[in-house]
């Protein structure tokens, strides 16, 4: 007998059918004998509907009130889920974010997970119910209702595993596991049978999206066992789990693109000491994320700054830009939002040398313009021109020997 | 200055538009001085939708999964209210039952208020802040969400408006007020300026949908005076009020129907102390309402039970009475819903005789066959086939001298 968290995202639980289906997903873990935590996520549509009323509302609204508003679909999914559990014969329950209590921090809109009572939630599981647990939402102090950003539920379901000292986190969604690269790209791409976490890490900062972000970085740090599955098939999916745990290494496990950033040039900046303070202080300010940075250094004492941000967080850092002109006298701000970026990830990289250049020559090869580069231990990214996202990765995917047989 | 309650039903806040309009109308009593609570429902439509996924999925549903699921309606209502409120400048915050916190009993979907610790929200009152409570919910013991029944919102406002000692509550409705029948039926039916607690409570009891039956019990037992109006036009609605406070009473005030009941006859069921008991006991303890109840005896040492339920307890009904067949030994089940309870209510009944005949009359003059009756102090109840419906309602208005002129 195991203890195990399922988590079902929106297109799983997308409408009554689909939801019935989760259940005898569910029904099969527990006649195996195994006690089970589910969490579930908003029915697809659902949080958009909700997200958009509150902008056409107001596009500056309260996050507070965003939040309490948009808590709502999963609380829907945790009932409706009960009840089908119920139907079949199961003690089932749901359970809200607050009646955890799953704590966050006050960052509502995009809380982080503080710490997770799993006192009460364990007791009801232990006496034979399956905990049927609203994802994506906690309780911040002051007792008001916070939820985690897009693909929160992710994150949910990690803390509890990690909470409950679960044996397994099964991430059941739309697609069969993690991938070489899209499929919908590259149909010669190829499912990962383990990826580590850091190579997830990296994957799924850079725009894979199927796990989020925080909770492959809470899996990592918890040693949560994490697999990502499919809803509606019935086969093995992908593990992420410790790199010892892979035997045999890629250099590179996968490749990855983003049509989320967008590029700006601040042009022809006075070159001196603490202008980059100046810059990227004032973006920090006004919550916008810098993602690739690099800067050219003129002969006539400026310098261009170019960097990467969110494409939703453009009018922001243009107005904090606009407001530091006067201080830092730049030319001109050119805001390119046609961009890609495209990054391949392999723990390999650590060992091998080569990796970049590979990249740089298969897209010289295609004569596909390198924009921005940036690397870390495990990645290396660049920034192309977004019209060549597909050509960019399959030329990857052929140059790194990915294309299944 | 003073302090008010004001409750927004479904049709109010239909759309994001009806919430903007609702926001005016709370701004108009802010700026006229006065400190401001806001009960709202859900948007209209989405309480049904909601149910209807519940029923889907398993009739005899968990009701407290089924209140996890239905109370969402009222949070996102709440949530959009105060941001709309905010983006006019208003400090505004949303409360759920489980925030105030709204203490109810565990009757879940139609639970109980049993108490409101209205501190904390009337000190956020006091500083300034519109209070936009999420009605129709609370919390029960062990910290589940309860509703408190179709119509609920209304008790959540009057509970609240007693717990804040507000000097009035407002029920705003697509209707303007409360009239003497139902003038999609009856258009020369009239407005009333004032209506009895009394009168209105067994009104609400027999089907005006006007207000929900427990918030009228509850303005009355707390005095709270309760003010029925249009949201959408600017006029004078009915007043709520003692008795006392209206000169001149009327025999009839007014005239309701209802089509939510359904006929159940049990049939032949031995003739022996302790049958009634058996058979309202398995039907409470089932959590099914039993309203009108007629006994006829057979000659054969059988009799027959008719009762009335509500619609949506049928399938409970069916099931408790199944369970109890053996015990009882009756030989058929039959059920009817298409019936519908006629009532005609008035003060006056107290101390006029031939009320009752007025309406026996008035009913077989139309060769409309009454199938129960029951009686209250002032009000009179039949049952009839659904389809007489209409024309019983209008027969009644004009029998007693109701008409506009």
């Amino acid at each position: 007998m195991a203890r195990i968290v399922m988590k079902f995202g929106g297109t799983s639980v997308a409408d009554l059918d689909r939801i019935r289906n989760v259940a005898q997903r569910v029904k099969r873990e527990v006649d195996a004998g195994n006690q089970v935590a589910v969490v579930v996520s908003a029915m697809s549509g659902v949080t958009n509907q909700l997200v958009k009323y509150c902008t056409d509302l107001s596009p500056l609204h309260d996050p507070r009130e965003y939040d309490a508003v948009v808590a709502t679909g999963e609380q829907v999914t945790s009932g409706l889920l009960a009840i089908e559990l119920q139907r079949l014969g199961y003690e089932a329950r749901s359970w809200q974010g607050w009646q955890i209590p799953i704590q966050t921090n006050d960052a509502f809109g995009k809380a982080r997970i503080d710490g997770i009572d799993g006192s009460a939630l364990l007791a009801s599981i232990e006496s034979g119910a399956i905990a049927v647990v609203a994802g994506f939402q906690g309780v911040a102090p002051g007792a008001r209702i916070a939820t985690l950003g897009r693909g929160g539920s992710d994150t949910s379901a990690v803390a509890l595993a990690a909470a409950l000292k679960a044996e397994r986190c099964d991430i059941y969604t739309d697609v069969d596991g993690v991938y070489t690269t899209d499929p919908r790209i590259v149909p010669k791409a190829r499912k990962l049978q383990k990826i580590s976490y850091e190579e997830m890490l990296e994957l799924a900062s850079v725009g894979a999206k199927v796990l989020q972000t925080r909770s492959v970085e809470l899996a990592m740090n918890e040693r949560v066992r994490v697999q990502v599955l499919s809803s509606f098939q019935d086969i093995p999916g992908t593990m992420v789990v410790d790199e010892d745990e892979i035997v045999e290494k890629q250099n590179v496990s996968g490749i990855a693109y983003s049509r989320d950033d967008a590029k700006i040039t601040v042009r022809r900046v006075k070159d001196r000491p603490g202008i980059a303070a100046i810059i990227f202080g004032a973006l920090a300010e006004a919550n916008v994320n810098v993602d690739m940075i690099v800067q050219n250094l003129g002969a006539d004492g400026t310098t261009d700054m170019t960097f990467t941000v969110g494409k939703a967080d453009l009018p922001r850092a243009h107005a904090a830009l606009g407001a530091i002109k006067e201080e830092i006298g730049y030319t001109d701000l050119l805001e390119d939002p046609d961009v890609a970026k495209i990054s391949v990830v392999g723990v390999g990289m650590r060992s091998h040398a080569g990796i970049a250049n590979t990249m740089f020559r298969a897209l010289a090869d295609k004569a596909i313009n390198i924009q921005v580069i940036s690397t870390s231990e495990i990645k290396v990214s660049v920034l192309i021109g977004a019209e060549y996202t597909e050509l960019a990765v399959r030329a990857l995917h052929t140059a790194y020997g990915l294309d299944a047989a």
